[in-house]
């Protein structure tokens, strides 16, 4: 079997040229197609929370059944603009600069966090309701990682408490960024305040309190 | 129309008084029966998160149709049952001692409203998936005029810090509890450790630096 697929594999990309060429395109176009629909995922759904998979076809300018041959359900679409999503925050949480004092380091990943949160929110908003929450914070995970690894530093350094562990710090960490998110889309907090009330209160309740 | 409605119940109450106790009867037991359905609402929750309408009215000991006449959808069976276990909720707060210290008393009270949380965890789950977020927060607004009064009460005296406005300790007290909750759902935190957890985290957050 395996034989036989590599020998065709060969043929395929060798032998016959203008065949590969044409599916290298399909291929292309395909991924051009994804990276449009997932854009106009999260173009559309800050615009209509509960924008329909039709909406997003259009909004992406391609046609229905396109849309339905990548993303054959609504919940795998939002997934799917999800992990995009996230991906692309992994990429801006790797150029914060985590060195130095950890409390200030701490202060400037969850200013990064809170922005990534807040683009997202209307993508957030409709994971919510498409995908379990166990599903959303397991798809938070490299995010956590990063997280995770400056409180077990500041903890080790003695800048935050330790009377709490670092699974639970991490949670309040979630749960205060998410719920100011909430919060902007009620109306009860504005874009402008946000930043600061996270930090404050993630500070005051992760500070060691021998240190202060 | 007012004048025939009265005249109308006088005839019902007095005039007939045979029907009148029938009606009564009727009346009485569609009061068990909804009681009985609401209750084996939360229990069957607490076994099966995702236990149907059937399952349900089998628990209450009711046909299926008794069910859908006093509650014609899931989400409609699952808001009733919530607002049928705050209402008790809120009486259990009334008892809560809010004299004195309001730190401790701040304590005594998130202490309270914790094991609340923890006992409708399954109803709270169900009506995360049923409810849009906005509705569950309105519903919690009884609960939430207490914490507010000792918050604001907290904030005059100096106990709790300034630099916040009322509205975001209550968010943070609100997402910090049921962020607890979810993490029992989930495996990673245990009853109890629970509430020591939510303590520390709260009272540090909201203590007034300017005292500590």
């Amino acid at each position: 079997m395996t034989g036989a697929r590599a020998d065709g594999a060969t043929r395929g990309a060798g032998g016959r040229p203008a065949r590969g060429r044409r599916a290298a395109n399909v291929r292309a176009d395909a991924q051009r197609n994804r990276a449009a629909i997932l854009q106009a995922t999260v173009d559309t759904l800050r615009k209509d929370p509960d924008a329909s998979v039709a909406q997003i076809a259009a909004e992406a300018g391609v046609g229905r059944m396109t849309l339905y041959g990548h993303f054959p359900t609504r919940p795998e679409l939002i997934e799917a603009a999800l992990i995009d999503s996230l991906d692309r925050g992994d990429a801006v949480l790797r150029d914060v600069d985590l060195e130095g004092d950890a409390r200030e380091a701490f202060s400037r990943l969850i200013t990064v966090s809170w922005v990534l949160v807040d683009q997202s929110r209307a993508l957030l908003a409709a994971a919510q309701k498409e995908l379990p929450p166990g599903r959303i914070r397991e798809l938070h995970e490299k995010a956590e990682a990063t997280h995770r690894d400056l409180l077990e530093r500041g903890q080790r350094e003695g800048a935050f408490r330790t009377d709490l562990p670092v699974s639970w710090l991490l949670t309040t960490t979630h749960v205060v960024i998410h719920g100011a998110a909430d919060e902007i889309a009620a109306g009860r907090l504005t874009s402008e305040d946000a930043p600061r009330f996270i930090d404050t209160t993630l500070q005051a309740a992760f500070a060691n309190p021998a240190q202060t």
